[in-house]
């Protein structure tokens, strides 16, 4: 029964039970985190094959003949090209790879058109105002990275088809000063919607004040799949070709959650234009990215195949904790009317919408319990939920026992919080 | 005899006698490189052992228990940094460990300057003139990455004892827009003289007009001795502390010349202010660097005497190299008077000045031939030498043999280029 409806008395009936129900969990002094979207262990351990790859010495030389261990392909092996090439849909030769992580490659192509601009443009740390548009809630180092280049934010408002594209394309065709708009578009982080076809088309088709505008298309979860139905993103690629908008478009992507968090192969992959623009950044800061990395991880997961194999793996290991959230929230609040929630089809989130003014709240009370959360607000600029209610649960990285006890206290602080604020109305 | 004391008519056979040897070597289609700096494949196989390191799931944890294979600890492993410590004298706190490439921390430096400024100063986007002093010849890759960010760079002549000081002193104190200088200070790149107790003093004593300045003291090749008497560097970092100069200190150190070029560990070392101010910017770039890399450098390597011992292999492949270049160089220009050449005790490069106006006819000559060179002019700023007189030779990468025909080859070119231009006065 709905929390709303409850007189009270009713409700401090209530508040009373869950005070007494959350201090006995404080009793048990817990620690749990489910702060960040770390693969647990066992996920780690499915790639452990990397490590096996690189034994005898004729391996050292990629399918060229370059030995990977020196100096030199600024850009990457070839070979490694062709799997993100098969990931993200865009040809292998407009594909620059990386170190260890794609939010490095997206701060350097915000960097390079800080110094330098993009498309003929001054560059933007010569030009008055900057803005950046931000669909929420989103990703938190996302929006440091624009906070840190001065960036003034602007909050999207997402929907079950991707941001309001109404807005994108009003406030992007009238004002010069925004410079692009950070995109998660399938399994989004945290909301673990996939942006619709006709968002993407609409993506594609945008025509911005902006010469220098760039949509950072953020594909961390394109092959992470958690059901047996998947989201399908269009190629947002091919539609930029068909308009004629591809130098808009920086697209990324990572191995981080397939192999290894901390020591994955990331990439970019853009325009012809723009790769001659971040071939000249690129070459001048390094000699090039570790091969040898990629060469491990080449000859790890072959092709796109191996990919998939690889996330089945992934897949069954964190199928069971996305469920188990599932049917707790569903069962602890489902008839409360005091939160909502996303049924994912893949990523690493599910994103909670509490009671207004309730977020912050929730995660003190969890973490006084125990249960360290994402920080209240951080899936929104500045780390300002205008409404304080969006809560980022990151349920991959705790085994499923940890995973019930933080759901468990987790639930309790939510629906504590919600008596708390309907009995101070 | 020096070429300088002979006849026209003398000289005139001399360059008919060149150009038969020199047509002798084209018909061979030599196919050589002493381009760049790379170890050979001897060297590389030298620390295989890295790859064999990480091998039972125990290993993933390093000494604090951290799983090195997730997110996290964006400043590096703690293991790590003490090898570094131990080999470029500066605490294990005060450095950040990066990826694979110290070219890319200096050059994040200095883009973190640009967009941001130092100690307190306007980001250097935003001051109107900027430059950077480059000792010269130096290296190219530390004068493309200032020329990138629009530096006008002033030439420093080097001596035998390093960077001359008295202009150094001179123009640091007058003139505001001078924001830093490049240093390789051990077995220099391409002098391979290594700066003396008084250069380095000097430097720490060093009092800018400008705030914002910065020593970039790239120390690529500390450990990287190649007779029994190495060269001696005094530690600036001390010397700093004890002038209170230390936030003028930006150290890097890699092991790229240790282990693998493509795939070392690399490292910024400086100030406890300097990396409150590093931190706020890696930390935005990424959530950590390859922290497996590192630990399986930090079990292949153990400690700074496992690097010293790797370190004698490398000589004993290098150190013949060196010898054999040295050796023709003596024997076919030695009363020429027509070159001069460095006797360095480590480091990667031996750097020849042939006759003012000959450094690029010389490498065109051998380029001709089959065998390439690292361009001429490549050691100054610009690629402009005002002399056209240096040539950095990198005997590291081809075996013995190849050497010995490149050298032939290149002592030809500089006789002929010698020859030629003395007919022509």
């Amino acid at each position: 029964m709905a929390y709303a409806s409850l007189t009270k008395s009713e409700l401090s009936d209530i508040a009373a039970q869950l005070t007494s129900e959350y201090n006995a969990w404080k009793e048990k002094n817990l620690s749990l985190n489910m702060a960040r979207g770390k693969p647990s262990a066992a996920q780690l351990d499915l790639a452990l094959g990397v490590l096996e790859t690189l034994k005898a010495r004729y391996e050292f030389a990629n399918s060229k003949g370059n030995d990977v261990r020196n100096y030199g392909i600024w850009d990457g092996l070839p070979e490694m090209k062709q799997i993100f090439s098969d990931m993200i849909g865009i040809p292998p030769q407009q594909i620059i790879l990386g170190n260890n992580s794609s939010l490095l490659i997206m701060f350097d192509v915000i960097s390079r058109g800080y110094s330098h601009g993009f498309n003929g443009c001054k560059p933007w740390a010569k030009q008055d105002q900057l803005k950046f548009l931000c669909p929420v809630p989103g990703y938190d180092r996302h929006f440091a990275v624009t906070e840190y280049f001065g960036f003034e934010m602007i909050n999207i408002p997402m929907s079950e088809t991707g941001p309001d594209m109404d807005l994108v394309e009003k406030l992007v065709a009238e004002d010069e000063s925004i410079k692009g708009i950070w995109c998660v578009p399938k399994y989004s982080n945290p909301t673990g919607i996939t942006y619709s076809d006709e968002t993407v088309r609409r993506f594609a088709s945008l025509r911005p004040a902006a010469k220098d505008f760039k949509i950072m298309w953020d594909n961390a979860y394109c092959v992470h799949d958690l059901t047996d139905t998947p989201d399908h993103l269009l190629d947002i690629y091919d539609e930029c070709m068909a308009n004629g908008t591809e130098d808009m478009l920086m697209i990324f992507a990572s191995t981080s959650k397939i192999s290894f968090p901390g020591a994955g192969v990331a990439c970019v992959a853009t325009s012809d234009r723009n790769i001659v623009d971040l071939k000249k950044h690129f070459m001048t800061q390094t000699i090039g990215p570790d091969k040898m990395n990629q060469l491990r991880h080449v000859l790890f997961l072959h092709d796109i195949h191996g990919v998939r194999d690889l996330m089945k793996g992934h897949r069954a290991i964190l199928e069971p904790k996305f469920k188990l959230c599932q049917r707790m929230l569903k069962e602890q609040l489902g008839d409360l009317e005091i939160a909502a929630w996303n049924e994912p089809n893949g990523g690493y989130f599910i994103s909670v919408d509490v009671m207004d003014g309730c977020a912050k709240r929730v995660v003190q009370l969890c973490k006084e319990a125990g249960v360290i959360l994402t920080d209240a607000g951080a899936t929104y600029p500045y780390g300002n939920d205008p409404h304080d209610s969006n809560i980022r649960l990151a349920p991959s990285f705790p085994p499923l026992e940890e995973l019930e006890q933080a759901m468990e206290v987790f639930c309790t602080a939510i629906k504590l919080a919600a008596a708390e604020k309907l009995l101070s109305a």
